[in-house]
């Protein structure tokens, strides 16, 4: 099996045209779900697919999948593939490289006239990112049985469009049922969207599992006076309570557990003017680690601290739990297969846990799973400054080609 | 003098007529400078004014004067007003009380045939609020030549429109010039905007002079990474830094000096996204005493609480200071005048120092000032649940009427 040979610059080339749709100027992306640069990478990747060879079948979602048969096509598929919607100026890598990866892998096998036993599919799932339409993995979650598709195609951005009504305008509501098939695997390479690998000069990754965590929204509810005349014992400061929260989020970390992190991301004041006592906040608070009891217990302890934030005030408050994900821990075959193909190719093997989620998470639900990871320069993503060096994403879609063959050969 | 008698129901019959301009459903106005609703109510008073045989004069502020002739009409007149611009749906009392009370008493001295030996003037300050057009007090401001009347013509809004611009839409762009001209004293009668009164179970106060402040505008620069997998180690959160500093002026305000007040009431974050650790907070700072000396310490305690908060999170931060205003302390004799004018009218006396800014705070510069309060229940201002009870209104206007009388006859 050594003759099949990925084309680093094939697959540059590929990755250089296709992130000039929706180029910004600062060397980013901006592709959201179902947006108009969206709908030109879909048609790129389209043309693509059927240029190798591929059979492209589009989904209710949106999903597109294109299939290289086998010699025993009956059998369920290998599945590989990401994502190619964007943050908002977003960066070139996240998603991009885990689909044009898995072109690549079924370009390099036919040019090296090689057939698998078992069908090949490399998919790209719609709305990973969730900057557009909330939540996020829309197309993988329904995909999984995870939301309905009725409920996904609801689901409206900022403007009031809909999911279903943005999906019809672009042309990718499709004919074929998006719910769980049968898949003998699923794989996905990405960027690792944290600083380890590159901290410890490492190219590439298996991934074991995907950390759980805990959306809350915190409103405390105070009362706006004005900043000068009201004297600091008869104040209701909501902003003085959130800032505990904010405090207390970041101490927990240190105390919660071993892998647990901590985030309040977003803030928001009202009236939020300079001379105005802040009458409402509501926060978010982001949870997250490997081990379900310590996300469990640090959603305890944060429900307490809001509340003694709330009571030292003397002011109300609401807590929401926006969004409850439970740590995934990949197919062990699977993590291992990684692991030896890393291992073959010739580099220092390591396994991490993604603090991010991905796609896989839910394709966990269908079928073994696995991840590759590629390092992030300086743990940065989601931004135009998102830089992967090309050796590393070569070296993650040839462990990828590796673990497909294999898998494809079972 | 004891004929001179302020008609109650005429006032209160004003009051109603004038706060239906601009009126919201939540029993507020929304009449922001030079908006229309702020053009309706100048439009009223000036009817108003000259149907109380006052000579209506505009000045290049838009500042409108009423003035009613003295027996010497050759000497400084005595002032008196307040505003009638409001915050974005704002109370019925903030400013108001203090025009049409003005009117009031000139009304009750034609009504009683009493002529002053001074001519008496009522005005209405352009812009007190700063909702709309930043400074606040920008008509009183100019007159006082604390600010260049090109600086005021030239501040835009929101939406870019400016000052001057506005004031020639409106038709209030006057005359006059907008200048220190010889007056013999200022008096403002306003809410009290604190809960002071109304805790004492008192009508009316005294005001001995206004609070310094400073208002300081920080900016902390973190990096934006993604919640889950970037270790805690490795972040520099914008919003932990941020939080640190409003605890930081809390704290302050229990050691910072007997009369000092803080608030931290603009905070906003960027990119302000559930997942994404925050790379930009700016916030703004208000301190206030009585006592310059408290308002400088507490500055500099909050310089270094920003340096020390930036530091403990390897992050970089900008402080700039976007106001200092020193306190005032108002002329003695206005003072006694008002305080035997609240005894004479049998009500308990009292002295307060005003926590909020006030166009008598400017006025100070030109002329003897005085100011007289009257009750907020609850404290509330700036809110459409602002509060007054009428009888308390009364007792102001019947307070500042007796001090109008015997300043006029000097």
């Amino acid at each position: 099996m050594d003759d099949v040979e990925i084309d680093p610059d094939r697959l540059y080339d590929r990755f250089e045209e296709f992130n000039r749709i929706g180029a910004t100027e600062q060397g980013g992306v901006n592709r959201p779900a179902l947006s108009d640069a969206n709908r030109s990478a879909r048609d790129r990747l389209c043309e693509w697919f059927r240029e190798a060879g591929l059979e492209v079948t589009i989904d209710e979602m949106g999903n597109v999948f294109g299939r290289r048969e086998g010699e025993r096509d009956d059998l369920p598929p290998v599945l590989i593939g990401s994502h190619v919607d964007s943050q908002y100026n977003g960066g070139q890598y996240d998603g991009v490289i885990g689909v044009l990866g898995g072109l690549e892998i079924v370009e390099a096998l036919s040019d090296a006239g090689e057939r698998t036993r078992r069908p090949i599919e490399v998919v790209s799932w719609s709305n990973e990112e969730g900057v557009r339409f909330q939540p996020d993995m829309l197309g993988s979650g329904v995909f999984a049985g995870a939301f309905d598709l009725e409920f996904a195609l609801s689901r409206a951005d900022g403007e009031g469009n809909t999911f279903g009504e943005e999906l019809e305008r672009i042309g990718y509501a499709g004919d074929e049922p998006c719910r769980p098939r049968d898949l003998h695997c699923y794989f996905e390479l990405h960027v690792e969207q944290g600083p380890r690998l590159e901290r410890r000069g490492l190219s590439v990754a298996a991934v074991e599992g995907v950390y759980g965590f805990a959306w809350l929204s915190v409103t405390f509810e105070g009362m706006a006076d004005h900043a000068g005349p009201t004297p600091m014992h008869e104040r209701e400061d909501a902003l003085v309570a959130a800032s505990d929260v904010v405090g207390a989020v970041r101490r927990l970390t240190a105390s919660g557990g071993e892998d647990l992190v901590g985030t309040v991301g977003s803030l928001e004041v009202e009236p939020d003017a300079i001379n105005v006592i802040p009458e409402t906040v509501e926060l978010t608070v982001d949870l997250r680690s490997h081990d379900d009891d310590v996300v469990s217990s640090a959603v305890d302890r944060i429900r307490r601290e809001v509340e003694w934030a709330a009571e030292r005030e003397g002011i109300d408050y609401r807590l929401e739990e926006l969004m409850r994900i439970e740590p995934r821990t990949f197919d062990t075959d699977c993590v291992e297969t990684v692991e030896a193909a890393i291992e073959a190719a010739g580099y220092e093997g390591t396994r991490l846990v993604s603090g991010a989620g991905h796609d896989a998470s839910y394709l966990d639900d269908v079928c073994p799973t696995g991840m590759v990871f590629v390092p992030s320069l300086e743990g940065v993503s989601h931004r135009e400054s998102e830089f992967t060096e090309w050796s590393d994403v070569v070296a993650g879609v040839e462990v990828l080609c590796e673990v497909v063959r294999q898998k494809a050969a079972e």
